[in-house]
């Protein structure tokens, strides 16, 4: 604030009264010129985010109905995270209509206000288990869970040192930088050698936290866990794992890759999702009681917010139990996950290679990309968000893809014969070299 | 980062090996001492949160099913932030129900990845004509669209200077102070006088917010919007306001005290919730086109998280249409908040006066307060939740009363009767003096 107080001086010695104002900022038409500048910014730089209007039938997943000014046409949708199809499961969905008739439309306050529900407690109760874990605690959003369960454990200590993986979410980044007085170290994307260097060079006597992902949501790749967990228990860092798009796909219940890996136990706290495999809403963290009694207790972005509606929590809770029991759902997404990687292969198309479900097809620039995506669902019913920067640095444009369980044969052969119709050669061929 | 380096650089003169470390700290074990540390304190100031498990029963609200671990009670609620009781709605369940036998649980997939459909377009469109404005943009809480959007408008011009009422929500703070680069300037609560103060002594040259709330929640007392629209024009200002807890409650159709005053198209930005008087679930900012459009294609926020469900969205279309043309329900709550404050003032119960629908019962010390909610509770089946620092301010603790349409004039009198019997003597006279 110092350096306002010093304008607000230097503005006084001016003496001019306030009634003159020459240098009067019009703030709204600033902002606006601001706001216009650069949408006409993102239109040249083909980056200009339009959302297709997509209705999910809940009985023909994946298929959907794209609405357009001029008609609806069934689509075919290869992006979604609902991963499993969960959000059209039929319990799940009765869950739901139960929880809604019984307990209406939504919670009516933040947890302390009336807006904790057995539901809730059950859901919380249900995901600690999923994780081996003591505890876990509900948020609105796996972004808020990163966002207010990161700076809530940085901000616990003086001097903590966050080491963040290079292509960690944004989530993750808006909790370290929220976090008032921590240092943040990044290392080079699940390189060990990179993370250790920076762990050996840091302070020993700094807290440190070591945040990362499983599986990397736009490249699919998966993290080295109980290799990361080595180093942090030699270097005496905690650690945190967001397992966001592992949690219901991997691991024998569902407790994501560190379940797979044997490795949860290791982990000090696992962030996950209601919204991708379990195809629900809302975001949990699961860890020590105390540690999550601590955050609970302290983060602003859970004490001041609504609980999840009691339909949600009682749909995701059914979800979490149903796909413990269901691994040949995980199973089938990991048969699928292939059969579209041999397509893609065979048809030599280019694809970023990795051992999840995410399959990137590579684009490489921001218009070709919306372009290529515009042209899959006009021409050939088949919807695959084009992804750009922000969520991608610039020049690695892709469209991401994810089969599911539902999506067949005839599905994957559709989607292959348009992207050879769609991607331009000069691209195939720049990414082969 | 530049001490990190100067500390990394100190502790590499020392010259030490890894593999020695004398001072390694032991970053789990020092966490969960703080943790423990911490909650012991809250646990001695009386302000260790303890959430009830309350159970909404939709066709009898404001009654709960309080569940404790030796049973089960039907309890009065009288601190539900679903003002209108919208949560219950016939039509709103209905439309929700609906949607998840359509549409399935989850959308399953941020706004720009498959999560857009129409239900989420239709209820933008209303929000937008709800507050008279071209356009509206969904978030996934109200948090969410005060973090993400105040921090969206401050960072889009270099020097912004924030003007936040002194009693802005948590959220709206956590937005100012995530925005990198901009000025924070805090004006006494609701003082017009101080405001002008404050914008007279900014340089005039800087851009300039003015962040306020138009019903505020602990207090239960309202801002003069027009008037400090009067100073935003005089001092270049834009205006960001909070209707969260007026929205659906006040104004002809609900478009909150900006439309009760007939100021809302000279706000710049509204910001709203649907669940609290809409009873469902989610937030949103209201605008310019083109402001809205920046935020949208900006704000971290909301790119980077899941779309709503489709049923939170058709719950809450619904209920924004029937509250709409239904004003009968906001005389209700008015009439309801009236009997509540002449039944309290009879009793000579302490409240602090207000002229909204928010009746706080003052108590003055956390742990009196947590002891006297429990009391309620345990001994008068009344659920009244103790409000208690970081909510409010040390010294100031109270509980917060909300009367709705369907509380009745008997359980206005049994919740006099009980708080006449835990509320002690001396905390009356107190209040009184």
């Amino acid at each position: 604030m110092r350096w306002i107080n010093w304008l607000f001086a230097a503005m006084r010695t001016y003496g001019g009264g306030i009634l003159e104002m020459p240098d009067l900022m019009d703030t709204r038409r600033a902002f606006l010129a601001h706001c216009q500048a650069n949408l006409a910014a993102l239109r040249r730089e083909g980056r200009y985010r339009e959302f297709a209007h997509l209705e999910k039938l809940s009985g023909r997943f994946p298929l959907y109905r794209w609405h357009r000014p001029d008609g609806v046409r069934e689509v075919t949708v290869w992006s979604s995270n609902d991963y499993l199809g969960m959000g059209a499961h039929p319990q799940v969905l009765a869950a739901a209509a139960r929880a809604v008739e019984e307990h209406g439309a939504g919670a009516g306050g933040t947890r302390n206000i009336s807006g904790t529900s057995p539901l809730h407690v059950a859901l919380e109760a249900e995901l600690a288990s999923l994780h081996g874990k003591p505890a876990a605690l509900l948020f609105g959003s796996g972004y808020i869970a990163n966002q207010a369960g990161i700076a809530a454990v940085l901000e616990a200590l003086p001097g903590f040192i966050v080491f963040s993986d290079a292509k960690n979410h944004a989530s993750m980044i808006a909790g370290m930088r929220g976090a008032k007085g921590a240092g943040r170290v990044i290392w080079r994307h699940n390189d060990l050698q990179d993370l250790e260097a920076k762990l050996a060079a840091a302070p020993s006597g700094a807290p440190k936290l070591i945040a990362f992902e499983s599986v990397y949501s736009m490249d699919g790749d998966i993290a080295p866990i109980g290799a990361i967990c080595d180093l942090a228990e030699r270097y005496g860092a905690m650690t945190y794992l967001d397992e966001v798009h592992a949690v219901g796909l991997y691991g024998a219940t569902g407790g994501g890759i560190s379940e797979r890996d044997g490795v949860a136990h290791r982990v000090d706290l696992i962030e996950g999702t209601l919204a991708k495999g379990f195809g629900v809403f809302g975001g949990y963290i699961a860890g020590d009681a105390d540690m999550v009694d601590y955050i609970r207790s302290t983060a602003g972005g859970l004490i001041f917010t609504t609980s999840l509606p009691p339909a949600v929590a009682a749909a995701a809770l059914e979800s979490v139990r149903v796909l413990k029991r269901l691994p040949e759902r995980r199973v089938a997404l990991a048969e699928r996950a292939a059969a579209l990687k041999s397509a893609l292969d065979a048809a030599g198309l280019p694809r970023l290679d990795g051992p999840s479900h995410i399959v990137p097809v590579w684009v490489g620039e921001a218009e070709l990309c919306r372009q290529v995506a515009r042209r899959l669902l006009e021409d050939h019913a088949i919807y695959a968000t084009p992804i750009n920067y922000p969520t991608v640095p610039r020049g690695t444009e892709r469209l991401r893809l994810c089969a599911t369980p539902f999506h067949t044969d005839a599905m994957i052969a559709a989607l292959v014969t348009a992207l050879q119709a769609v991607l331009p050669t000069a691209a195939i061929r720049q990414a082969a070299e």
